[in-house]
């Protein structure tokens, strides 16, 4: 009825080129192609290692070395420490979801509500055994100062895009909106918070677990125009 | 002038008695009153060990018995593994804040917004150096099962009695409420999973917090209560 298809969509790929800053930082002496390709082979192997009960940070450089079948030295031509490789790690999972979710809202404008469908992608998503959004999702808190910030970068980042998203749509219908940051940060946590959860839940709460969501995007929505008209009792049409 | 006053509350304390399920557990031949003592001490040596990037499920059995000054096999008397010393540490932080939280509420009632009070307190916990609270608000979505389990159970906890609280409020107005279980389980999300974040911003930052949060509980119980005059357009006074 709700249309969350658990497990339809392939995992998020590591995609071929490296994220962001890479080949110029490998040191010299080494042959011109096979040093991105390790680079993505260490994130790879680090995703293999990691699951429900092992966060990154936990995660030692020898670990993810004899993972990616090198020696804990040829490391450090790909990342200056395992930081560097968790941020780069966190900054993939931002991207990816950004995009999936984005697509899906383009999708959505013409009909299906555009909360239930972003909220489904991302259930989909988060059923199709997708690492990078596992860690997105699961490790905001623990870990490195470096890692923290990588995450609530990338939070930041679908903030933003919300924020715009809800302006525009408000706009489109002739109504002001209150707050539409403070809005869009409440509904980007709520979702991560609650979203979350449900990796520890069977899939079978998923489609209850989605009503939730939408019920409290409702109600944040709905006081948000509500607060607006309050403000600005002479608004323009 | 929002009142909040970093450090003004002493850190919760390990009260004496053990939280659950304690000294009956002992094996025999132990005299009478240490066992109690060094259950309390174990948790209070797991306490001293973690911190903003260490998490608990990360400690090992052995590290927190050398801390506690005791034998890795004296462990053992007290709890069956370290899962049930985290569960036990989880447990502890929930009872202790929903006391704080309570005790501010009942204040609050007389005057002062019950939102805006609840959540200064919470921050005032918060920059206490209170670890027990950090350990609730950081470790939800790593560490085990039973780990995991423990701190969704306290959340819940927190949910109820604040629904409880959101019915008793509209019902003295003669109002009804949308979906109170739901908007107290947003609220609740909300402030851990920002007041999560807070642990890793300067506490200047915290005013600006309570603000937002506030703000965010507003639109939230804003938009219930006209959610609920939609569904309801007949109700009575």
């Amino acid at each position: 009825m709700l249309g969350v298809r658990p497990r339809r969509c392939p995992p998020l790929s590591v995609p071929a080129p490296a994220p962001a800053g890479d080949p110029a930082s490998i040191p010299d002496g080494h042959p011109g192609r096979k040093p991105t390709i390790v680079r993505e082979d260490l994130i790879a192997a680090a995703l293999r290692l990691i699951g429900p009960h092992r966060s990154v940070s936990t995660l030692s450089l020898r670990e993810v070395a004899r993972e990616a079948g090198i020696a804990p030295n040829s490391f450090y031509r790909q990342f200056h420490d395992m930081d560097e490789l968790a941020v780069a790690l966190i900054d993939l999972a931002g991207e990816s979801l950004r995009r999936i979710v984005g697509d899906a809202r383009k999708r959505a404008v013409s009909g299906r509500s555009i909360v239930r469908g972003s909220l489904e992608t991302f259930m989909e998503r988060l059923r199709a055994d997708d690492k990078l959004l596992h860690v997105l999702l699961r490790e905001g808190t623990v870990g490195s100062d470096a890692f923290k910030r990588a995450v609530d970068r990338q939070l930041r980042f679908f903030e933003d895009e919300l924020r715009a998203d809800l302006v525009r749509i408000a706009a489109a219908q002739g109504l002001a909106f209150h707050e539409p940051a403070l809005v869009a940060r409440a509904i980007t946590r709520l979702v991560f918070a609650i979203g979350g959860t449900a990796l520890d839940s069977p899939p079978e709460r998923d489609e209850a677990l989605v009503d939730e969501l939408a019920q409290m995007i409702r109600m944040l929505l709905r006081g948000a125009y509500a607060l607006s008209a309050d403000h600005k009792p002479a608004r323009a049409p």
